[in-house]
């Protein structure tokens, strides 16, 4: 039921009125146009060049469709193989560490045999007591500082090197290692399935940060150190140090850990959810299957989709003070009318954050990792169902039983629509899960302005083991001391830095 | 320069060793198999499935391609007529108001004449001082509240009614509006353009928040009203509330804004962008011309994107305490291994939410007032931009210079890298555009866990006003008074609703 208003009246433009109605209908019937401009959208024009470019489309000799990979800056080097695939194998600089053993997964899945990138600094003393291993957050290789044979800045540059009062080269000796799952040398989603000699894709198995810390304990089992000096990680990082420690508490004399948490929490869960959801909706992912081979030669990867993610997870790894401080709300010229392509600055900054990363990394790799630290969780019945999981996995492998009957007979249905558990109940779980630590040198590190792994979640691991371990330590970096966000552990020298130095040397 | 070391070591599996290399290499290498089962993916195939359906690609009879429309569920009233497009025309209930005049607008564009729909309740007193124009968030219509042209529940049904402590209709005259842009009645870029009959698309012209008001007051002074009670909103609506008062500090008595802010800030910029950028890259989208044509008869709504952007902007409205209390990081089944596709309780609750948005609203109205809510600004210099901006805008209408030629003459450049004027000018400069808003009563609402309009942005309205204006009340609900986040003006009748009701009854 709806009736009409006109409004009839021409007080706003009194004088004017008539010219206008004249004006308008003459040019606008007679020519047929819009009233308005079209937009124009050069960010759209971009990634369709991009799209072009990769397919080989375009003109330019120098950008074949088989150049793609993990990396498009650096050519595979003496790591590589013949039967390596396109992705994966691409940076320089690492060594190999080749596990001709079957690892058993968390989730039930398999890898017939693995291979780790890693990197060392520093030299390990003889009776092997001085190793500290070090681990990435989820996009990150092994090349945590530069060295002979990869002269590049590592992410941790500043952290690590001879006389570094934080990592100390001359001191210790420091490992780090490309995950498993990962795509810069370690085995993933883009490595061969021995199977059928086929990238695995989305045939890879699920992983759990467990099962990272049990390939790198082989690499370590086989350097033969018995005990690290410490475990030591930031984000995903500092999941996998709590984990080592969880997994292996003999084997490991301090931890620290820097921006993580004990579980993830639905929120974080929730950013990455968007990301990956928005990387899968790119018709170039084609269900992880975009590497490009002898039947698709035209297959490219999903890089308008790795832009789009890596885009919502850079707004998740700084602060709001900091953009405030950096861009305001100022637009790339104010006197031009808005546009839907970036023209605010910090739009132009996430834009440019995420084309950078965009043919970066393996866009499986990714998928995987991120989904693998949504799963991540100290608790006891989580530890208990990957147990019976590995076992039975094995078991399946050994009597030879196929993949595909190991698949689900139904999808998933939507069953639940609350918690099952109590907040109460599943924190005991988490303490329950935790006693392995209790006993331990740990330092735990948050940073206010994080609302990726916000400071209530480094609280939450201190007051799991507080009670019972007092030699827990807990650093807090307020607003004043950081507005770099869950990316400090990047940055902070000061605090976060010299945190680490002094706990590493028994002076915090 | 890499080495391997080959890992030989049997310890891990002493007995099953030899047994799992050889039925490793029988059921591997005979069936040329994969190791693992692939991944299935019902999350995509549903999507592909819905686009099928869309497109008319399916044998379901009862979903032709002409029913895609801003809202699946009613269809078009007696607001509609042959001029108007399948999309924006299509709930029934409201009353068009209809301005033949053209509309200049703060971003240099231009409406020869547009409408817009609106509901009312309640009364409009003889001497027309009891009406209160509600304004809504992003994506609302004008259907606040029940009535007996549409029965069911408005986006503020609690909020509203005879005898009702909040907004009693008794008492009140009640309007919403649709906003201009807008696609539940209102002209929006859906609508014809009369320049050449078609949809505008992305044709339409950007607009301001202020644009939006200025639309609403020509309704306003249509009824004949020369001062309203109040202008009331939340969110976006508290934007509008803001502006109102700026704009027409005389034709308004009282002003509520719950959960705004005075200018945009760029975190939230940062979400939206991420929202729109993501929309945006669905191939269905076309730059904005995804409306079915004579020429395009299979053109359908971008409904991945729309989902996915719909799922992002969901971890904006609510927060994580929230979640944590309703899912935690429960999964569907924690038996079965973990899945791509939503999995987690967290997710299927976005997945969910971001499906029935979908096809409920018209994307290039997603996108022109997302943002819009990143252009808000009371700041002075804005507005004499804006001035500048609507009269050039005129001048060219009245001596009919065609669209093209407004176009700017090349894209936008990476120009500036931070900001060029610092935090303490763009707040004078803020504090100077406000000036009009001195002497109103103003309420303004805001709550601790809201993520998108931090409380700190709603304390900057207040420190803002403060000063010289002691009519500014200031509300603000810690983490315990509520855990719903931004959305909790859409949820709270105990402090939000009543607070409101009181400030209205002067009890505040």
């Amino acid at each position: 039921m709806s009736s009409a208003i006109l409004f009839a009246s021409k007080k706003s433009f009194p004088a004017a009125h008539n010219a206008v109605r004249t004006n308008w209908t003459r040019y606008s019937s007679a020519l047929n146009t819009s009233t308005n401009p079209a937009m124009q959208f050069p960010c759209l024009d971009k990634l369709e060049k991009k799209t072009a470019k990769l397919r080989g489309d375009d003109s330019d000799p120098n950008t074949p469709s088989s150049k793609m990979s993990c990396s498009m800056e650096e050519d595979a080097t003496s790591a590589s193989s013949k039967n390596d695939p396109v992705y994966g194998k691409v940076r320089s600089g690492f060594q190999l560490f080749k596990s001709k053993q079957p690892i058993f997964l968390d989730y039930g899945g398999v890898l017939p045999n693995f291979e780790l990138a890693y990197e060392t600094w520093g030299t390990l003393n003889e009776d092997k007591s001085n190793a500290i291993l070090i681990h990435t957050g989820l996009s990150a290789s092994s090349h945590a500082h530069s060295s002979s044979s990869n002269e590049k800045p590592g992410w941790w540059e500043d952290f690590i090197g001879p006389g570094n009062s934080i990592l100390d080269t001359d001191k210790w000796f420091i490992i780090c290692t490309n995950v498993l799952g990962g795509c810069y040398g370690s085995t993933g989603p883009s490595s061969l399935d021995p199977g059928d000699g086929k990238p695995y894709a989305t045939r890879f198995p699920m992983l759990s940060i467990q099962d990272m810390i049990r390939a790198q304990k082989r690499l370590i089992d086989c350097f033969g150190i018995t005990k690290l000096k410490a475990s030591v990680g930031s984000s995903m990082g500092g999941m996998q140090s709590l984990a080592y420690g969880q997994l292996f508490p003999d084997s490991v004399e301090k931890i620290v850990s820097v921006s993580a948490c004990a579980r993830s929490h639905p929120s974080s869960i929730a950013m990455r959810h968007a990301q990956r959801q928005v990387l899968m909706a790119d018709p170039n992912w084609k269900r992880g299957f975009y590497y490009p081979s002898e039947e698709h030669p035209d297959r490219i990867p999903p890089h308008v989709g790795m832009k789009l993610a890596r885009e919502i997870a850079t707004v998740t790894y700084r602060s709001g003070p900091e953009w405030e401080s950096r861009f305001g709300t100022e637009r790339l010229d104010d006197d031009r009318s808005p546009v839907l392509c970036p023209d605010f600055l910090i739009e132009t900054y996430l834009d440019h954050q995420g084309e950078k990363f965009s043919l970066e990394y393996d866009a499986n790799s990714f998928l995987y990792i991120s989904k693998t630290m949504d799963l991540f969780s100290l608790s006891k019945s989580d530890q208990e169902r990957s147990q019976k999981r590995r076992l039975q996995s094995q078991r399946d492998f050994e009597s030879g039983v196929l993949p595909s009957s190991r698949l689900p007979d139904e999808p998933y249905k939507y069953k639940k629509r609350r918690r099952t558990t109590t907040i109460e109940e599943s924190r005991k779980d988490l303490e329950a899960g935790m006693t392995q630590l209790l006993d331990k040198d740990i330092l735990v590190i948050g940073v206010k302005t994080d609302s990726l792994f916000p400071y209530w979640q480094q609280r939450e691991i201190v007051e799991l083991l507080k009670g019972p371990n007092d030699n827990v330590t807990h650093v807090e970096l307020d607003e004043n001391a950081s507005l770099y966000g869950h990316d400090t552990f990047l940055l902070d020298l000061e605090i976060v830095g010299s945190s680490i130095g002094k706990f590493l040397r028994d002076q915090l």
